[in-house]
């Protein structure tokens, strides 16, 4: 129905009147969408759980990452104890008043880590509209202290429910979808009666486009530039299937450029109005080659972000089991 | 049999002879004791999940964790982008060529993280025993560029097994068990018959002292100081039960300080000859309340690592699932 | 004239209407009292240095500091090349493409440095009043992004004048003042009398109060709590004298807890008015020794902060060359 | 006389044996040829300040320095408190018990330094030859902890002397040198010779290939990349001359693609054994500006390193003072 081409700022202002969900789980929600999770939900998507196998969905953390050295580099490792340092002798004695090491050694790191680095979650503190952000708090929450409310830690313990895994590329033949590509509602209907998925209040929703697959070898500007994704009028369709998180392998979830001048206006709808968490340059390779072999496009996804207290996202080790 | 008393450097040799795994799972082998979690025992753990109920064993990530300022930092939330940038037009237009804000505004922000800070995995690189890791590996391997072999990334997606919960407080009606107190296999299998629980190959042993919970107000020396753990003589019955890791709400697993005057030794046994990862500062009093009320200490346990390439350890948000 | 017991918040606007440099240099100004340094200020100051002697007013940057893991954890350095890797092999071939080492190794780090952690110039964007910074320009000017005017940066290469060095812990002839004790201009006038020194314009002052040397060993709440310093009275006495910035050997400069109940005045008057940089944490008790030597306390200040583009302090090596 | 096309691995191994200074100020010193400066160094170099005028020789510290994101990624300023936090009212109350604001407000922040990223010097512990670095020591001593001994701290407040500039991209009329170019001491001499310039010992030398200039718009590979820079034939004119301390526009100090088929074989002969501390990546655009107007290229040279306590390198704020 409503076209790419048709898309204006009105869409924009329309659709967060049409699918907010603000105050829908009460003034003092700070997990918005994530409610949709009941323990149905978290029962339904385990007892998918029965060939015993867990496929990881996170890119490594590591100087190889998709960012280019601008405004988030890429995690960082730096050492603190090596098994170089006990072969040479400098482990003995051990620090902390602990005594002769009497051949204990041990390593020890620390990780500078960009939260929106690599594979992540946004935190519903990520994302603000006018001033607000989810269920109407004010972006005045959130300052150098981190969120006061809707941040990461929130979210924990909370994504653990049926994956949809939409392999768009594969099911189009294509390596990838090709940046500036729109994934819109008539697509999504048309893969899923074609694999048997009916989607269900409180599913997740995993998005491949292959665009991580094509660019993985030298990343460019994967990370902030061109690539395909969801349609601004993807929108509807997530409120109305009640979605309750969403993930892909690309930068920012939404097709870029955008197809309306405001920037990532999905975000402002289905994250910031929608109370959804968006998953991005998430690692799904390793699914595609396991959902061609057995054909099974749901499973359980466990994908929990790490409580880092007041934190605009997380990393995540996201999993789908079968 | 064995006995807190009759211990010495001589036991540390004598287990380390009869209770490793080194070659097992062939010479390449980087997962060591996880290879005892089968497809069985996941598809087991997941019918479990019945109750559709998440419980997160995860400390917050912050400045208000149980480091003490010395040789590891608390975890350290530094932003990039704030609500009050957005609100003080600091954020229009948007970096990196994205243009005019219209409305858009978002935080960022990026987390030093010391990897055996908080709730975290010991990779298979954390720990050697005279120049030696997992599997007969050099200590050579682990450098200033981090673990060329047995790093955390190896541990990712790898965690997901039935979890046993010994909560040792609850059971003995103590706030915490003391510094210095020793758990013995006699005393895990009384508990173990008491609640009614067969420990099986590829199980997950998750065990409260209550030690996070007497030390949560003022932390003092909970991190390297003395603590409540598991005995030495506890790698036997590591070993014999085939249990694939290991996790407590103590900052090292093993009782402080140590039965015999070598440092941790029962890391040298489990750890760097059993091939068990060890799961250290688990918050486990939401689970402690969850089993009272149920009466279940079994579930599933999803616990993955972040792939931190070639990290000696690894955050993690570890869950209990019914 | 003015006494403590008759501060109160109008003697703060009192100063600030009567002390206030903004528009003395221009509205672009960006350097504050700085600019009282002159050629001229510069080579008199060089002429002090006849015996050829340089005295480092720096205290190390480490995990040894004054920091007490709170607010701001003291500066880590972490590594990521060490001598033990290359004398384990690790280092051959080298990394980046430079092929074999052939007896070279290195070692190579990073230091995660909070600006005001140690020794320290505090930069005009760090302390603002009722949204205002030096020159009368917006709070709005400082986001996650740094300082876009008023940074630290534009004081590099500027601190470099005469020192006058009042070591009021020696001349009083106690180990330190006591938290609480405020320095009044009467005692600076009496003890420039005493030393024979006539400050002049563009001179740099540094005051020793003893109050490292006494919490050295072991610094409780030095970094954050009660102190001895400068008296709020100063702030006339700095503007009249022409003072071009003030170090301490305290984390604050000022006398703590204030005289008026308003945080840190003295730095509202003299450093957000009076554009006057503050230099904290200085380590004075090498200079001391050196001036009970020599009896000679003043010398050519070379005390050039960082050009961390944006950064509200700098860590500074700074120098006393006689 | 020695050409590089006569160069090998033996004119290396000639180079160590003839010109190494090992042992020259005793078996404990850790500052080697620093010791150069003495007192009349000092005092002479101060008498040059006759004009009274400070020239910045460092590059900032920012997100746009001449790293590339792989090896060592450039200065990350992270901000903990900010003017936008104070406008929006997050910074009333203070935090750390300090009370209501009452119009008081501040910015604050870390910065995450590589050592080695901008302009910096180089510690004798940076580099090794055979597993032995300044004096004789063992590698070992640099481990995870950082340097044992000769460690950047060593250096703070040595380095204040007189400073000799070698602008030889403006003497020979070009915009920059061009990578591979090696200076010589035929070129060194006739240009001082040109300039009336006698070196004496203690002098620290400024050489200035334009090479900064030439890339500043695009560093593209300035950072690890083939660059201009002193011949290897240029130990014995340092060691014969007893020059303290080198430093140029260029990353590594020496010709790169090096003129021998082993790694910076001028760090391994006048570092490790001159015990002469090596400056890269200084910012000499000013200076040459300021130099081709006033015809004065001799000044007094401070550039003291921070007491960043074992570490292998630090940033500076470096100044000709004239």
């Amino acid at each position: 129905m409503t076209t790419s081409e048709a898309l204006s700022e009105a869409t924009l202002r329309d659709y967060i009147a049409r699918f907010s969900n603000w105050g829908r789980w009460g003034e003092d929600d700070e997990i918005g969408a994530l409610n949709l999770i009941t323990p149905a939900c978290i029962a339904r998507a385990a007892r998918l759980v029965t060939q015993g196998r867990s496929i990881s969905l996170t890119l490594p953390y590591d100087a190889f990452g998709p960012q280019n050295g601008g405004f988030r580099p890429n995690p960082q490792l730096l050492t603190t104890a090596t098994g170089t340092d006990h072969l040479g002798g400098a482990q003995d004695p051990l620090p902390g008043g602990w005594g002769p090491a009497k051949g204990f050694g041990y390593a020890d790191d620390t990780v500078i880590l960009p939260t929106q680095a690599g594979t992540q979650w946004d935190a519903l503190s990520h994302i603000f509209y006018e001033g607000r952000m989810w269920n109407g708090r004010s972006a005045a929450e959130v300052t150098s202290k981190g969120a006061a409310h809707n941040g990461i830690e929130k979210l924990t313990g909370r994504i653990v429910t049926r994956g949809v895994f939409l392999d768009l590329a594969t099911w189009k033949g294509v390596e990838t979808l090709e940046p500036g590509y729109a994934i819109t509602p008539d697509e999504v209907d048309t893969y899923c009666a074609d694999k048997g998925i009916a989607v269900e209040s409180g599913d997740a929703l995993i998005v491949r486009t292959g665009f991580m697959s094509a660019r993985r070898a030298a990343w460019g500007d994967y990370s902030g530039g061109a690539a395909p994704g969801l349609s601004l009028t993807m929108a509807p369709w997530l409120y109305d299937h009640e979605i309750a998180a969403v993930a892909t392998d690309t930068w920012g979830v939404e097709v870029r450029p955008n197809e309306i001048p405001v920037f990532q206006p999905l975000h402002l709808v289905s994250l910031v109005h929608g109370g959804i968490p968006f998953g991005e340059i998430f690692d799904l390779d390793a699914l595609a080659v396991d959902c061609r072999e057995d054909g099974v496009y749901v499973f359980m996804f466990v994908a929990s972000p790490l409580p880092i207290t007041g934190a605009a996202g997380s990393p995540v080790s996201a999993l789908a089991l079968k």
